[in-house]
């Protein structure tokens, strides 16, 4: 049951709210905090879903929005490649299981990315399997946009801007 | 998937820790955390468990061990009966998944409740079928205790103090 997770994270961002002022700050915590998580996680996702090396950052993409969105949130998001150069992916989510019980962000706290742990989480994960990432909010329903969607740019490898310029 | 609750709610305590220097200043903030959670995780307790109305504290007191216990953390609690009035109650979980990351507490932190969440959820949960209860963990694993056990002590109800005095 997801209730009591739901719940315990509304009151860590709560915690949050009152320990910082800045939704700037809250932001950032949120997604350290997640990053933290997201390098332990991953382990436990790599048992659990016996999945094999993923060939590619689509491959990648999808499986984070159909086996691991699944796992830890009970819902899967839809995925679509959003640049040319292939290796910026969106994560939409029409239903998003942690606002569940948010009913919309009080005024003071219009820049609140309310579910940021999630990006730190995406990005420790993938940090572990050597895959550097930014990870962002680009839509989120509890600030009026129509879906949530999650931005995932993966950061090109030093070897291999090395080996263009070669 | 429990994994992402329990990373997750080691993130809040980790963040009460830093936000209160006291120990007992954290058990309590988790406590009262604990408690807003349970008001609200009732209904979606009633609505999925489908029980009916208990007929005794004992009743109850196996309710939450065995239905909920099961539902929210995935395990269930054996239950005893600790005083001859039948008003308390001991819950006694072999295994706490919320531990399941923790190693151990850190020795300044040796009077941390880390569970105590837990308590304030029962609390909560508890009054808003109008049940008043002192819950509070009487042993725990993380402290060397063989077994984490928490107490539930159903206070009596005004009307029956009276009822008893005439």
């Amino acid at each position: 049951s997801r209730e009591l997770f739901v719940l315990t994270y509304g009151a860590l961002v709560a915690q949050l709210c009152k320990d910082y002022e800045k939704d700037e700050d809250v932001n950032i915590c949120l997604d350290r905090m997640g990053y933290g998580i997201g390098i332990r996680l991953i382990d436990d996702f790599l048992a659990r879903s016996a999945v094999k090396k993923c060939r590619s950052y689509s491959e990648t993409a999808d499986m984070i929005a159909q086996v691991a969105f699944k796992m830890y949130l009970g819902v899967t998001a839809s995925v679509s490649c959003s640049s040319a150069a292939g290796n910026e992916f969106s994560l939409i989510l029409d239903k998003n299981p942690l606002v569940d019980f948010v009913e919309e962000l009080p005024a003071e706290r219009a820049s609140l990315c309310y579910c940021n742990l999630l990006c730190g989480v995406i990005r420790g994960a993938l940090e572990m399997v050597h895959l550097a990432a930014e990870v962002t909010f680009l839509q989120d329903r509890l600030k009026g946009d129509a879906v949530t969607e999650i931005g995932i740019t993966f950061l090109r490898k030093a070897e291999d801007r090395k080996h263009k310029r070669n």
